[in-house]
């Protein structure tokens, strides 16, 4: 079994028609590039973290992305709320574990989230999924440990991590870095999109969780093949728009380019540009 | 009784002319272009909600402008504060009820600002201003529900609509979509600016209401001309933001370019581009 | 003792060889465009305000820079937590007194963190920075009063003020505006970087005092060195992005290059742009 072509465009069109409503709890300092990446790819999105109305918006919604970027008291109470919403509707779940290993409190939330919600989908850097792997592991802040960086050398070891891990949890493992991971418990896909100006952004990982919402939502049916989608979705969008950068351009210019290119992406620009291969 | 070119001209002069300070308490996933849109216009913003920081805030400002997007208890409570506070002081109070409808707790705290504060301009979509009125809607998140959008079949019926919900709250009624309709108790116009693009980013409606805000306080005495130059003045700036995008241009360029054309929106330019109809 | 070509080119290069990890408290108006100023400049930023989360977040840090704008009680106590444990690793604190002057609790909250924090940097417009010292002052929001603006006419005077603060604090006082200030007890540099245009878009100044921070937490042998490096090339940075404006740009493309010309400035670009006179 592996990922084609027509597996990628089906679930890129799947979006684009039913237009999947996503419902948000994310940190304030990226939240902006959530919503407009949840426009650009053809969703939709809605930001609500107050616990007495999440109920609601989350009901309105097909998926729940829970991100625990700057998260707070009040906010982790929203994630509490409509978490249990969410799993009573059976709604796809989305985990971004931010900064989780970075400080205890991270740590424990993400570790909470996971014990007490059906988890669609985690997706972290590696650092952060070891520390709610309950792995050893230390974090620098909101970026990967170098010493937990995939490469070719350890993606074997790496993939039967993330299967483990997607074992255990019955759940999607997506570990994103320059070469990223997606696995379940009995199979394990490398994809090599993206560039290196989306880490000079903030908000590339962020935005990448609301991406695979949506794409989970309008894809029930096959959510490996849409998470795959997803994320190998973001990293060709890098790549088209690390191609548009004139002399001038820096990270401002690529922030803009990158929505530009999410917007654009056409079913038949993922098929021929995803660098997918099943492990 | 006619909006006449120059009215808007006036309109947009005033605003720069006397650069209005307002005060935004407003949602964290679009406040960014709240900012930039009432710098752009040429006003001045402060965005506090803490309940012990609004009331000094709104008192050293012009107008208020109200948005419950990501609402929460602490900010609710700055909205009273901050709402009593500009009551006292006549200042212009601006309502942005987003969401209203799709849950309890917005359509609640829409009601329950608008039955304690004297409201100078409700600004929302049909379905939100349905709710509000307490008429029967269903929302579909933040958009507005396909049954409710204005077209020219309904737009008389919609205006009555909009008039009558005037006269009943003593306010200005902005109802905004592909025809936007801005009614007093005895006045109403319809405004074809714009174009469907603004729909693919997040925020063009909230920083519209953040202008109408910096208008209706730069314009005191003709309030409704005011609401209309800046209902008009956004949706020809998304107009030219459209007519500049380029092949590889998407939401985010289109962003961008709307914030541009604001800021460089001249009132000869908005006389001559509005296209303003008093029903 | 004179600010030379050298000291803003070792400045700079520290910044981007030591990769400094800046904790940032501040306001979710521009809190992305200070993490992507950050990035740009070479740093790397993490945004944590929870009480509970802070204390683990800045022990991972070089830096913490507290921007009072959009205070609440409970980031209030967030930067109290944050602050405290920087004081006991002995990081660099900056401090932004964002519209101090403006409402008694920004007034009292800066004043708390300055009487309470050993603070490396305090930066500001005149009116906020007035406003700390306890000087007679008005503000308008956020925006300095224009009869506390910085010219050529009371420089002396006004450099005197800054070093007099300096040496009542032991902090180092930067007093941003058309001509920006520096000064610590013995010091005063003036720098004449910058544009107009700066004050067209929010966040310009929350960014810079994210700026200062990384750029002192990588030079911390020479402070004042750094906070001048910093500012001169946020200053010449604006100057960049002006001189690419077209004729359609306005505020959201400054915006943009701003970003774009801080991430691609050099450290011979820098040295060979910056204005600055010791005073």
């Amino acid at each position: 079994m592996t990922i084609s072509a027509a597996d990628l465009k089906d679930a890129l069109t799947a979006v684009r028609e039913t237009v999947p409503l996503v419902h948000c709890i994310t940190n304030y300092v990226t939240v902006n590039d959530c919503a407009n990446a949840l426009l650009a790819c053809g969703g939709s999105p809605i930001m609500s973290d107050e616990p007495e109305d999440v109920a609601d918006i989350t009901s309105i919604c097909g998926g729940l992305v829970l991100n625990i970027g700057t998260l707070n008291q009040h906010s982790i109470e929203g994630m509490r709320v409509a978490g249990k919403r969410a799993a009573e509707l059976e709604h796809v779940i989305v985990l971004d574990p931010v900064g989780a290993g970075a400080s205890a409190l991270r740590t424990a939330t993400a570790s909470e989230l996971i014990d007490t919600l059906p988890i669609t989908v985690i997706r972290g850097n590696m650092s952060e999924v070891k520390a709610v792997a309950g792995a050893a592991s230390s974090t620098r802040g909101v970026d990967v440990n170098p010493d937990d960086v995939v490469t070719d050398e350890n993606l074997a070891e790496s993939a039967a991590f993330a299967r483990e891990l997607a074992a255990k949890l019955d759940a999607i493992v997506a570990i994103t870095g320059a070469i990223d991971i997606v696995a379940s418990a009995d199979r394990a896909v490398a994809i090599r999109n993206g560039v290196a100006l989306m880490g000079k952004m903030t908000g590339a990982g962020c935005a990448l969780s609301c991406l695979v919402g949506a794409y989970v939502t309008a894809n029930p049916a096959s959510r490996l093949e849409a998470v795959v989608a997803a994320i190998a979705g973001e990293g060709l969008a890098g790549q088209i728009a690390a191609s548009r950068m004139g002399e001038l351009d820096g990270n401002g210019s690529f922030r803009t380019y990158l929505l530009d290119a999410i917007c654009n992406m056409t079913a038949e620009q993922l098929a021929a540009g995803a660098l997918v291969e099943e492990l």
